[in-house]
Parts: C-alpha cells; sequence; structure tokens
C-alpha cells in the first residue's frame, strides 16, 4: 500500500464531495431521524457515502468500507484494509447552520491507523495525516503538541455529559468542568479532533461515539503528538460504539486517572 | 444622530482594528490575568480599546465609551450617547485557537440600541443591525427568525452553568439541556448573538455576562426579532454583570418560565 499515492487519491475524492456537499445548499435537503428524534440524516449524508463507496469499489475493490450511513460493509473484525468514513459528521450543524461539520475518514491496515482526513467543507479547510508522515493543516505541518496543565487547557465537551448518566458517575466531569480553564462544544468529533490536533483544545471527551466518527481523527491527532483510548485507557474501539477520551498527551492519563470515575 | 453615516464610518474603523488583530499574530503576545486566573487580558485587547477611544474622542467628542479594559468612561447611567465596546470577546479563544474571537460594538442612545457589530476577525464576517434597518451579515440581510420548538432548538450555554452555583438552582439547567435538540458552546457571547442573529442557533443563555458583552450583539440579535432580557424577564443590563437569555422568539418565554428557576 503506497501511502502517498492513496493521499493524493482520497484528497482529490473528498474535494470532489465537498464541492457536492456545497452545492446541495442550493437543493431542498430531506430530513429523517435514525435512532431518536436528534440523530438527524439527510438525502446528503447517503448520497455523499454512497459517492465514495462507488469510488472505493471501483479504484481499491479488496478494501472494505465502514460507513455511518450503512451502505458500506458489515464490519465485525479489523482484518485488512478498512475506510471508515462519516460523511458528513455534525449532520445536526449541516442542517441548523450550514456549517461546521466535516467530511472524515480514516483508512485502518490490520486495525493501524494508516491516514486520517477531516474536511470543514465550508472553510475549505483539510486537516491530514499520515501514519509516521505527520499531521497538516491545508499544507502546513502541524506543530507537535505543547505540555500543557489541566488549569490551563480548553476542554471540548458537550454539556450533556455533565447530566447524571448511566454510564459514569457525572461528578467526575462537573469536577473536570470546574478545573479547566474552558470548556467549548462544536457539535462535530471530527472538528474537536481536528481542533486537539491543532493545539486549539487540548481534550475532547465523549461517552458515546461510533468508530467512524474518531477514525479519520485519531490518525491526524495521534501523528501530532495526542493520545486516544476509551475511559479504560484501552486503544478506541475500531467495531463498536465505545467512551472516548483524546487529549494532549501531558493531560491524558491525569483526566483518566482524576475524573473519569467508573460506576 | 445620522445612523447610516455612523454605520459606514464605524465599519471602516472595525476592519481597520481587525487588521491590527490580524497582524498581531505574527508578534509576540502578552497575556495577563485579571479577576481570576482564566479571565485574561492581552497587550492586544488593551491596544485595540485604545484604538478606538483615540478615534471616538477624536470624531464623537460628545459620546461616551464604555470599555472592557477600563480605558473608556466610568458609566454610571445610560443618558446620552455610549459606545459599547468589547475590543476581543472571547479573549481566550484569540490565544488559545487564533480564532473565534470577535471585536464587539453596540451603540445606545439613552439606553436604546441603535448600532450593533460583530467583527468575527479571522473569517472577515461583519454581523451588523441598525435599529429599526434590519440585521445584516456582511451585505446579506438576515431573515426574520422562523418559529421553533424547544425539542428542536440549538441551545448555546456553557457547560460550567450546569454545575450546582448560587446564581440559580442548576437542575432547571440540566433539564433544558435534556429537552433541547442540541448544546454548543463557542466561547464568545458575541459570536453567540451573532449565530443566534442568523439562525444557527436559537437560544444563548448565561449567567454572568457584562454590558460590551452584549451591547452590539443585542442589536443585531433583535433586528432579527430575537428577544434578550436577564433572567428576571427585564431588559438586558447595559450597566453592570447580569444574567443574560437571548433567544428565538417563540421560545424565549417558555425557556424562562419552565427552565430558570431563581434561588
Amino acid at each position: 500500500m503506497d501511502l502517498h499515492e492513496m493521499d493524493r487519491y482520497i484528497k482529490s475524492i473528498i474535494k470532489e464531495a465537498g464541492h457536492k456537499i456545497r452545492n446541495s445548499f442550493l437543493t431542498d435537503i430531506s430530513i429523517e431521524s435514525k435512532s431518536d428524534a436528534n440523530d438527524l440524516v439527510t438525502n446528503i449524508d447517503k448520497e455523499i457515502e454512497q459517492f465514495f463507496i462507488s469510488r472505493i469499489n471501483r479504484d481499491y475493490p479488496d478494501h472494505r468500507i465502514f460507513g455511518e450511513e450503512g451502505f458500506g460493509d458489515e464490519i465485525k473484525d479489523t482484518n485488512g484494509v478498512i475506510w471508515m468514513l462519516d460523511p458528513i459528521d455534525g449532520t445536526m450543524n449541516f442542517i441548523h447552520q450550514k456549517r461546521n461539520f466535516a467530511i472524515s475518514l480514516g483508512i485502518y491496515a490490520d486495525g493501524v491507523g494508516k491516514l486520517g482526513y477531516i474536511y470543514d467543507v465550508v472553510n475549505d479547510d483539510l486537516y491530514s495525516g499520515i501514519q509516521g508522515g505527520g499531521a497538516y493543516y491545508n499544507d502546513e505541518r502541524l506543530r507537535p503538541l505543547q505540555d500543557t496543565e489541566i488549569g490551563e487547557s480548553i476542554l471540548a465537551m458537550n454539556a450533556t455529559w455533565a447530566v447524571p448518566n448511566r454510564h459514569f458517575d457525572h461528578n467526575g466531569t462537573l469536577k473536570l468542568i470546574q478545573d479547566v480553564r474552558g470548556i467549548r462544544s462544536y457539535g462535530s468529533a471530527a472538528i474537536e479532533l481536528a481542533y486537539l490536533a491543532s493545539g486549539r483544545i487540548d481534550a475532547y471527551i465523549s461517552m458515546r461515539l461510533s468508530p467512524w466518527d474518531i477514525a479519520g481523527g485519531m490518525v491526524i491527532a495521534k501523528e501530532a503528538g495526542a493520545v486516544a483510548t476509551n475511559f479504560k485507557g484501552e486503544p478506541a474501539n475500531l467495531l463498536e460504539q465505545d467512551t472516548f477520551l483524546a487529549a494532549n498527551p501531558s493531560i491524558h492519563a491525569k483526566i483518566l486517572d482524576r475524573y473519569i470515575l467508573p460506576k
């Protein structure tokens, strides 16, 4: 697998997909709910996933595809090459804001992240990462993350997780909220991971993310030096929904140890 | 007071200030704390406030200036014309992210908002409002806000306010977080009000804002149809820090009545 050749290919289809999404703003978008009333999907999410699948099937027929909208393969193991795709990460933002969403794509070989892409479509900002080759913001190489302290950190976290819940003791979250310098929430895991990789936030935490939400961003964030795990400190889950913490390496373990209190 | 003439004048000095801020990214920025360790100010906040003051004093010598950094006048009443200025709203974002901050400026005559400006410096996006003359995103007139429901709303709120606090019963906040469609937090009241005015969010709530945080955004948001008050339903405070709720007119009273539970 020639990563640099694939990188050029992927960038070109991502830009093509972004063009399709921008054009969709001129059309009527149809909106449906999935697992619950606020889990939204549009015809554009579906069309963009199908566009990627048709290209991948044509040009990389041996590869498998794990996509949010379910048009790809049924994935039960991480063997071989898998494209993990969220055609529009942040669908609610796409619908309500027409911004702050991204195409998220990660290419994994036998469970190891090789290539990662987050394309902020409206700003035409592409974040990318190549295993061992660095993380990039457009053509600019991102600097390795600098050490920080929890008290000087900006944490991305949805306020939903401050509500008492069945996943873990929310008192840890409340303490973390009080201890960090600031909290932000952008409504797209991909954009939050792009912000982590570029040092604009220092940690991103979520109680429930799917592989396609994090696959692309993890490659990029790791190339910038970030650490990503579930709440048990295990490698982030590439097959199922799980808890997720990605952070500057100087505070990742501290957040897990001091604030993530399993029930 | 010729609002259209002032509008042209103000837009030109705001763009000039934005140019100075963008140039500051090439220099070393010095950072200090104010009221607490996370209440940050830089030499750029101060220089930009002084730039505005020098222009206003020269060209509108009868007007008073209420600025975040304190170089303006001491303001104890709303008589006459007052320029309410936050030279960099979202200083933490300015420092950590070099984006997601704004110049915020409101011009009030005897306590009535006449002109409002929010300039997202890095994106070169100017939101503006003229009393009775509409709200604008760059040159495009913003559409009046459409009716919505709480369950279909996006609320901007800092997760800090989900923590038990002395201002009000946080159980109301927790309920509101659960009832809305989504929560966002961008770290700049000005940007959050610009998002409200442009319909990208439906409500913005904060337990503690100063007049210069909201003065510009309120003129713009009101011209788009939004309603802004403190938690008692009184007009937003133009003289002192206070609670703040600005929202789509179809849900403002519902949020106050159902979720804001005074202690």
